[in-house]
């Protein structure tokens, strides 16, 4: 039996990895279009800031390994252009074809560049690959610009921000929507706005680019662009082999990770995965789920049956020094899927002041009617990477806002308060009625 | 309506105000045989230590804030000596009488001496009051012992030890039992002798002290001694009244806090709480436990219907740097509970390498057949509240493995790994069957 594997990074290599764990006699091919693979994709805003020093930090695996240690071929440098399922073929740039009978499709995204004219100029850069990365910092280096403007304040457009603010460039961020890290509530967006302000960065939002100039974006002067307005899923050659692909615009799956074609799976950044607050199949590209979907599609490539029930939503950016971390629904988006919510929000110490605590912002958002929690966001210096997983772990359980107040959570002062600040959000949550 | 709540800290003071928040006139009369109300006790080692510079600090809320603000008859230095319940009255040292229509029993717990002769000389301190603690330091400042020893090695007694060593004496912990930290399982008491050991503290366990003698405590010799060899609740004026101590030796509540007698709650280190995971009544006198009980023992007395569930037995405790902490069942725990359990135990990065993360350590347990999730335990230097959170949410919540190995917790490089240490200990677990 064979397996090939479209695409060397997180969903890819985690499939590649578990098939060969569970079954030591599959042959398993991999194709990676890029030169390097399983790298830590969220650690490149870090490369160009330079607190990562080397690209070789971010690599976890290369190819020798998977070929040496797990008996895995990995091509890189191996572009696949198209799959006849009914032949089980994968068609190589070559000309080369390679049989599978399993396949795993995990082709990733790319950035999108909105139709915006000029994004091709050589002072233009996404932040997408180890490439990307390193060209930036070259550019950093050798150009010493003064002034970059960022395209987008998603996650990666306000850690790149973040970045070349740190490495003392004048950066403006540009958002043309009113959300920030995807969110519109006013109170979260107000907060990454300040942070972004009183470290020196620019924001301007409700305003779309249609161009980028040599030396300006708009009427921003700038010798740099970062273009981070979101990903698009590489979905082409999966739609053209007769996958089926879902509303969000991302290949469609089952909770096996399989396609529409039986024995082609899908997973990472070309795939939905499902909401478990709304219970309907979304398109949220993070690494988390990538290796997690991944690993479930390598164990059933394998023949076990496990399932990737889904996401809540959770994600985490640090902007100068300070977590905003958001799992489930906004409020709003709570309304937009039907739910009928009440929210409340809170500012506590993370720990005892006499431990030189800083002070956390949590909002919790929950069904009026049912009283089911449906997501919160955690904003502070301390502990939020802890406190939306707990957030988190309530999503997936179901938890009621009764329930989630009775919390048993760790107290001592060098690490908490004794009501921890999501004990007192969700007293506060109880009073809205 | 008048309120009586014997005991002025956390669990009397949360019934206190949570009762007058719900009903602004509800008569409510306060008792606390010390000087000083609303303190944060697990501060009390840290002020030994020198890190809280000042008693005050410790100090939520002042006698003077409640009368004024809340309008709640805070009486410091008054001790309740008995209760007639067929009467409604609570009896003073001083021989008057108080009227009640409820009353809540908040009068915590006691240091156990365990019959050790010597334990009231000079030299040998408790750690359980603010005065305690402030008598500790002044015997440090003025007599600038050498030498201590800490009989017990629960929470109190290693944080005493970490406090007094922290001040340059040099300190022997003495435990009878095997048990550190109130746990059985040898990596995890290992990891505590070696952070103990490593920073200069002697651990002696399976070591039963008869008696303290002026200079030393068996073979060791001392100048002071802190006895933290556990807690007895305060339940002999309930017991006298009739109220009903359930098997753990504390009192029984039902779920609202209600005690065997009508209109009399208790609440705190004097009282059972329900351990979530076995079903039964469990004793573990604890702030977090205390606020909540109290806070729900007020609601009901005002006369709302609210509920406290239990704990799941979460606790932490920092040592000379490093958290160490727990909740749900050990391995032997589990088994003494009848349940068939299985475990599985990681080292992980607590965050990324190239952002000078911390290894941690992770146990997880499980029941066997059900798979559900019994207990676990966390050591680490970074994001160790954050992780046994996790844990006691999916306690709680009563997830079983397969389900919290698929959690979506936040990550991003400044503050978690891809793969979370939880979920790596998860999919360990999965596979003992």
């Amino acid at each position: 039996m064979a397996l090939v594997v479209i695409g060397g990074n997180a969903a890819g290599m985690s499939a590649a990895a578990r098939a060969r764990r569970l079954d030591p006699r599959l042959e398993i091919v991999v194709l990676e279009k890029g030169p390097a693979i399983s790298y830590g994709t969220c650690g490149l805003p870090y490369l160009v800031e330079g607190r990562v020093r080397e690209a070789q930090q971010l690599i976890v695996y290369t190819p020798e390994y998977f070929r040496k240690e797990r008996k895995i071929d990995v091509r890189t440098g191996v572009r696949a252009v198209s799959i006849s399922h009914p032949r089980r073929e994968v068609m190589l740039e070559s000309g080369a074809r390679l049989r599978y009978d399993h396949l795993v499709i995990a082709t990733g995204a790319r950035c999108d560049s909105m139709g915006i004219a000029g994004a091709a100029q050589p002072h233009v850069f996404t932040l997408h690959t180890l490439e990307d990365a390193e060209r930036m910092r070259r550019f950093l280096r050798e150009k010493q610009p003064g002034r970059a403007v960022v395209i987008g304040a998603g996650y990666i457009g306000v850690e790149a921000a973040d970045a070349l603010r740190r490495n003392g460039l004048h950066v403006t961020v540009v958002e043309q929507s009113r959300n920030l890290l995807l969110r519109g509530e006013p109170e979260f967006t107000g907060a990454v706005r300040k942070q972004l302000e009183d470290h020196g960065v620019e924001l301007r939002t409700g305003v779309r680019v249609a161009s980028i100039e040599p030396d300006r974006v708009g009427d921003i002067p700038c010798q740099m662009v970062v273009l981070a307005a979101g990903f698009r899923p590489n979905i082409e050659m999966a739609s053209e082999a007769g996958v089926e692909i879902g509303r969000t615009g991302a290949i469609r799956t089952d909770e096996r990770m399989e396609t529409s074609l039986r024995g082609v799976y899908a997973a990472g950044d070309c795939a939905e995965v499902m909401h478990l607050v709304t219970g309907r199949p979304t398109y949220i590209p993070l690494g988390t789920s990538a290796n997690k979907a991944g690993r479930v599609a390598g164990a059933n490539v394998a023949g076990a049956r496990e399932r990737f029930p889904g996401v809540v939503g959770t994600s985490i950016v640090g902007i100068f020094g300070t977590a905003f971390a958001t799992t489930g629904l906004s409020i709003e988006q709570a309304r937009a899927e039907g739910f009928s919510p009440v929210a409340a929000r809170i500012e506590a110490q993370a720990r005892p002041r006499y431990f030189q605590g800083k002070k956390t912002t949590v909002e919790l958002v929950a069904d009026r009617a049912s009283r089911r929690l449906l997501g919160g966001w955690v904003i502070g210096e301390e502990g939020a990477a802890g406190r939306i997983d707990v957030i988190a772990t309530a999503l997936h359980s179901r938890l009621r806002v009764d329930e989630f107040e009775q919390l048993d959570l760790a107290y001592s002062p060098p690490f908490a308060t004794v009501w921890d600040p999501l004990l007192i959000a969700a007293q506060q949550l109880m009073k809205e009625k």
